[in-house]
């Protein structure tokens, strides 16, 4: 059993939640926790061996948390999931490969592509695909198109595995914290379009990608992970693009990983992230 | 404030130790926590906004904790040390420095060496410099003579600094669990002499190395941290032991920060290690 | 046109290469060159803006260069492969993938399988699976069925994708210098069977996987690349595995690439590589 | 004997080369070479095991290379560098260490401060030291009492080891191509002021620190080497900075490392780097 705790800070809080265990007899096997003492706010991430009736667990963890304290009993184990994709290939292949083998710690509903390109390999793997095409179309028009796909799905998280058009505050706000993408550069070196031709023109010795919940603000959002790899004069922006894919499939594989096993809290525009 | 706790598992460990807090108004700001489920063991840091009377503190904890629980309140925070070493400058330097800048988390009592190479170097920080040679002794007496020295300055932690003389089992057990060694390989790779040599002929891609705790067999001891470096064909055996001087220091270094820091547990022939 | 070139090194070979280039207007975009002062051993890739006629190039070449120099003038690029499977997809799956989207650097002609269990990913992107069981058969009979398989396909390389059966000295001759393996740790530590096992029992700091060519000693082969991560003591033996499921796939793409684009030299037990 | 040579590229540049190392009986241990297709600029790195008359050597290079070709045969391999600080001590205590243990590749004629923090531990190697304080003067001021120093010194090299007061656009142009910083952060990510504070209220998962050439703008000449390492929410600005710092030093050292052996070539805003 799984339980997550996001609160306001107080004294007595640990003492609070592990009594409200022992006296249900349940064993922590393993706890991470974590107090911004900046912002005064609580994190608790909890591993228990035995089950339990989980509603009354959570009433008797409100009667001792403080108010607004967010409580996640038992989180679904396998959540839902709607891919968003243009052409690129690398992440949704992963993606699509854990699906099938039963190790993404989620299930694919649905992939939505604004480029037919990725349909075959859904088709492969019996992943239905959704050709929402954004040509001849208004901008609030295309992204009803997805809404509507979305929706009908209702999947825990929107990946947008390098989904390659800028997203409206409205269609974001439409899928608030549910929204997860992977960004082609080290943030926030190289915000916005072309990051591996800037890193090349600027002549970096490392290039990066990073996973993100995605907010208003272009590529802005809480970053989930974060990873690099060393590139040197040898390589030009092409070559740079291509060892950048390797670590953008990983560092969103990783990223998806922490999210589905409930690793991952939000506040304000930073991550808590119990590894 | 730092508590430490290593003990039996069991149900309500933690609701025990919270509660004791609790009663004392006592904010945990950081609690790391670790049960290690095949051992049935329980391991703890806990870091304490405010100070409180320690013995008082450890009495009322012993009381919920199990029987044979290890508890340290408030551990030394400055620890002391006593550095072996051969002639490689190179861990020692870096410990001489952060010691002169108050950098270490620990107090350098002692150097001893069994060449005077690093004496000057020891000299130019005002460290006491001992030269025990082993030269035209029998190995009893050559580590009777270190052992002499230490005791006369009771050190916390002997820190083996590429210390290049292998110490018998004696040695070994007159200060168990306090003798830390940087061995110049990633362990279990390449045990024993020359392990770059090995390295080299072997052809491998990365090298590394050890920080772990000293035990009677070679190399065998609970590894604390690890490190490694990319190599490749351009480096001969010389060039991989200069490069493995860098992590060798690096590794070393940090290490030290995390048993300086409270932040490593000895069970068995393993550490956990709260980084 | 790649050119690539192994012989005993002399003083002036460099010139001789370059002069009967430049002597046919052929232009250097890269090249990499190593000597090997101990093996008197001479390696270089070179990468060359123009077409020329490959056997009047390799006739002047050989002309110019010590007896018995290997070279390979515009190597095949899209080399073909046969892959060895047992029950783990991690290292198929990607290989697949990257045949499927044409980004490999070589065509999967066939699987081959001593399990069923892998049969239908291959199915799905139209790669033929061939069920070789060991069960009920002697080896030498289990590995000729596998040989029948290989040869009838003439691969240039045969990839063991984590085939889990020792192969004898019988096969592995028959197929020198196209033995590919990945090895599920950082050799040479944890030679053998069960390494995370013995990771986990050792207590170590960091985890690894080995991409290297198979020779007649178990995972002793000439090494090709090598990676890791790092773990702690949250993780048990199955975490670790699964943990290094992601740098076998990693490391074995790599070395893969490193191979196909004729980047990687043999000679005796290493590898010299040109990244 | 080291060759480095950078020019315009044409059809026949290492044959040319090369000829003329054979001609004199010179034997290529290493060579390292790269073409810059897009900016049809050649770089060349060559170790030759003989010695040879150097100025005779350097006719005949000249003799057979394009015009305007850099040639620096047998560099000296022993630089001379001024250090210039400001209060940290890990740059300028590492770089102290090397150059009293002969492993820096370079000489520290003198350091230069701006505060006395610095003073003592540059006695302690019997290093000048001399303090030029920035208060109570104009820039100009400032800026032209350090000039004097440096110019007294003739450095090969100016190494700013956390110097942390920005320099004019005239002190830079009075040192062109000589000025190494350490700067903070993963450029282009957090140019200027505070970057650890930046990197904390992103959220950062990795920090970094970049070497780098000084030109007029400010964090923006050409890069050397640049290095991360993981950080995670318990780290608050502070943590990060203290973090930062042992990267910032072996990033510092790496890019010294690597100027020292004539292994960096520079040309516009980038540089070239045989590791």
């Amino acid at each position: 059993m799984i339980i997550v705790i996001q609160c306001i800070d107080k004294v007595g809080i640990v003492a609070a939640i592990s009594g409200v265990l022992a006296q249900q007899q349940l064993n922590i096997i393993s706890m991470r926790e974590h107090v911004d003492t900046q912002e005064n706010r609580f994190y608790m991430r909890l591993q228990i061996e035995q089950h339990a009736d989980e509603s009354a667990l959570e009433r008797a963890m409100q009667a001792v948390l403080p108010q607004h304290a967010v409580i996640s009993i038992n989180p679904v184990p396998d959540k839902k999931i709607v891919v968003m994709v243009t052409k690129e290939y690398h992440c949704l292949a992963d993606i699509l490969i854990r699906n099938y083998f039963g190790t993404l710690g989620a299930s694919v509903l649905a992939v939505i592509g604004n480029h037919a390109t990725l349909q075959d390999i859904c088709k492969r793997f019996d992943v239905p695909f959704f050709l929402v095409s954004h040509e001849q179309k208004s901008k609030p028009e295309f992204e009803h198109n997805m809404i509507d796909v979305i929706k009908q799905h209702q999947p825990d998280y929107i990946v947008l595995a390098k989904f390659m058009r800028i997203l409206s505050p409205e269609f974001v706000a439409e899928f608030e914290t549910k929204l997860i993408n992977i960004h082609h550069s080290f943030l926030p070196a190289f915000v916005g379009a072309n990051p591996y031709k800037q890193a090349f023109e600027r002549g970096v010795k490392l290039i990066g990608a990073t996973a993100h919940f995605v907010t208003n603000d272009l590529d802005e959002g809480p970053i989930i992970a974060q990873q690099i790899i060393p590139v040197n004069h040898s390589l030009n922006a092409a070559d740079m693009m291509k060892a950048g894919k390797e670590i953008e499939t990983s560092v969103l594989a990783k990223a998806l990983r922490l999210v589905f096993e409930d690793r991952v809290f939000v506040y304000k525009n930073k991550t808590v992230v119990f590894e």
